[in-house]
């Protein structure tokens, strides 16, 4: 169990052991959290609000504590939110100084289960501008401060890997929670679609936004994640259902366990060192006693025309009515010509998408009756240097816009749980992201897949300082 | 019971006790329509084929009922189907002459369903090019030879009012079976969106694509639906549910039977017979014990730029290829007008409509918990002379294309069972239709208001000779 005087590097497991025993108080944890916020984040970039009424939770927290009033693990643990997140306390952007965008000053649904959970949400992570992208500028990667998060929950990946927060909201339409936590060396997990309600997080595309956290373990992902799911009537892609307790998944092992490996898309056109660390990670799974196989699905590498359609048309349909109105000097360049891009997808491109999205899931069926999990790469390379915009992979230049959703997206076309976690670093110390899928509220068997990738792999990724 | 004599001219329900008692072999009945179709569709122009194989059926149908082995009520009854249906002894054209619509020899899901129930589909029946309009030319009303029999099922409610044949299969994405039933003086039934199958119909538009009968009575009507309807793994709308016995429903008369008149949209700008005749059946209902109440819902007339976006864009998504690959001179000006259009319709147009349809089923869902069904006419207008394509109601010039389909629509977008029925014929001796809805799988108790309107209002509406 880490000291209380260290609070800020230990996982919520540890952090809620101490408050429960009362050997660290929450306005204590809050305080520490907060004090290197101030003096850390100016170069990380990582934060863009913190609440005003966050202190006095904790105090109100402490007294429930101490006077035996347990909420349970959350209870008094702070809980940084992106800002695509409305917030009752802090005020809401999304990222973006387009005007016309002032969300209500109420908590999202999201939240607002984590807060009668107990936790505390403290502040407002930065974001990629409307969740359109995947680098968040300017926030630093605290990796290596010359390379990029990722994106578009980048301020919540970077906060959690510099123990700036021991946890953090994403939202994910491609890839936004997974990305960044694959280039920070976080755990990010995106149940299946509808199991987080997304009412008062701003939409991006309907069918493919999904809800989750950020976090420094799967054991910290799995309960962040439980405490957020449960019925959103506000959410019209809500599956009205609780997320079970999934302790038991998380001790479950790897021993029987069977992981599939698909080699077509997912294991196509990736650096050499995520290569090796991801091939290593299968074989420690299959050490620790999972059967592995193999099988090729080649129409999945074909989804990407599917999902742009879908997500430059949903964004489109949410935003373009302010740029036609004139809000045009407040987007960015990217975003801006993102959203005009998506006047030019037709209904009937649209329903060609929505169709190849229901002939994947058709064919992906199948797989689940052979396999529990689907593990690889969640990226094909390990985190760039902020401002570049291209990389060659085996000789060949892509651009890393291009390269950064290629094996996240599938998952939210098919509304499927996905989670990264990190499974080594390459030659210059940058992480690399394990990904681990199952069938739709397959969360129990993902959780249990990568809690056992974890203990094989020793144990969480350690966080570091901020840069200096 | 009608004599056997005169089978063209009965409803089902009392052909069924002919075939049965041995009164009539299925036989005689198939030959005494085929004959009168010879001798009279040259002028009605409904059909556009007749099976070579029926006539086998039949005579195995005799044997069958013969021998005991009766397969219930629609064994050994001819039905025409619609020639968007595939079937498996007829081809397959969707009112087209493009090429490149060489549809398979193969029953549709329905068409099977029919079979199965031991009936014989005997003929194609004529229909607007790929369901995409409101008028089916050259098919003349029964009614009214100068007259349109409306579309796109036109083929079906012309045959059905000829006494032709004693039921048809329709398909209905705005209206199709609704109008023609209404304008020709039949019964036209829609159920709830996925209660039957479409797999081997050719699609118009996925979302909003309904199949069903076209009677000469609601007990026809049901009895057909109710063999029709079942789960269609091949139909990725498919409700996956079988339709319960409605028999019970069939008989239950209106004593208690919650009817509700949305006054907005559906009492507007009616021509005057129409909005007299529905106001009849309406008190009819009430006397024979219906609980009539008032109540308005403004956003149900805004719904019309929904569906046009969702049916544009999805009937380009399907017929644009063809047009595009150079197959322009097959396709009917107006249809390749319409499926042009459907270019310009954005994925993010396409999106606001589909939510707008969200907005409305949750603005209808408590109407719901008021009334059990709601009432009012199938059409503003009664059948117009084939050729006019516009008509003046309350003084105001409309088309009659967008007049047709306005009060059938909303149950289209919606997904809900409807059904028109006969209530009585303006004065030039054109049918008034009355159009009865419910929630979504309230089969029964639309049903059951329709039978009790059917009694209230004298019994089915005779059928006619074909024109001479």
């Amino acid at each position: 169990m880490t000291a209380p005087g260290d609070p800020t590097r230990a996982t919520i497991g540890e952090l809620s052991a101490l408050l429960r025993a009362g050997r660290l108080s929450p306005v204590e944890l809050l305080d520490a959290l907060t004090d290197r916020i101030r003096r850390e984040d100016g170069r990380l970039a990582a934060f863009v609000h913190l609440s005003e009424t966050a202190r006095a939770a904790a105090e109100r927290a402490h007294a429930e504590i101490a006077a035996g009033d347990w909420k349970g693990p959350l209870h008094g643990i702070p809980i940084a939110i992106k800002d695509n997140h409305t917030t009752a306390d802090m005020p809401t952007r999304a990222g973006s100084a387009a005007p016309g965008t002032d969300y209500p000053l109420a908590d999202a649904h999201a939240v607002a289960r984590l807060r009668s959970a107990g936790a505390i949400p403290f502040a407002k992570t930065r974001m990629h501008e409307f969740a359109w992208g995947m680098e968040t500028p300017p926030t630093r990667n605290p990796r290596d401060p010359s390379c990029s998060p990722g994106g578009s929950s980048g301020g919540s990946a970077a906060a959690v890997a510099a123990g700036l927060a021991p946890a953090a909201l994403g939202s994910d339409t491609g890839g936004s929670i997974r990305i960044p936590a694959s280039l920070c060396g976080c755990v990010g997990f995106k149940p299946s679609f509808g199991l987080i309600g997304r009412s008062g997080i701003v939409p991006h595309s309907w069918s493919l936004d999904h809800a989750g956290p950020i976090a420094a373990s799967v054991g910290d992902a799995a309960l962040v994640a439980g405490a957020m799911a449960g019925p959103d009537p506000a959410d019209p892609g809500s599956l009205g259902v609780a997320a079970p307790d999934w302790s038991e998944a998380l001790a479950g092992g790897a021993g029987g366990l069977r992981v599939g490996v698909c080699r077509t898309h997912f294991f196509e056109d990736l650096v050499p060192a995520v290569g090796d660390r991801v091939e290593a990670a299968i074989a420690a799974l299959a050490r620790a006693g999972a059967r592995v196989t193999e099988f090729a699905l080649p129409e999945i590498g074909q989804g990407l025309g599917a999902i742009f359609a879908i997500e430059l048309a949903s964004s489109t349909n949410y935003h373009d009515r302010r740029l036609r109105e004139g809000a045009v000097a407040g987007f960015g360049a990217d975003v801006r010509l993102l959203v005009e891009m998506g006047r030019l997808v037709s209904g009937a491109d649209y329903l060609q998408a929505e169709r190849f999205r229901r002939h994947l899931a058709e064919r992906l069926a199948p797989v689940f009756d052979a396999v529990d999990v689907i593990v690889g790469p969640t990226m094909p390379l390990t985190a760039w240097r902020s401002g570049e915009t291209e990389i060659r992979i085996g000789g060949r230049a892509e651009s890393i816009v291009a390269v950064s959703w290629r094996l996240t997206y599938p998952w939210n076309l098919l509304g499927l749980p996905a989670i990264s976690l990190p499974c080594g670093i390459d030659g210059a110390g940058l992480p690399v992201g394990l990904q681990i899928a199952g069938p739709v509220l397959g969360e129990a068997q993902v959780l249990r897949a990568a809690a056992a990738a974890e203990r094989a792999l020793g144990g969480p990724m350690q966080r570091v300082a901020a840069p200096a």
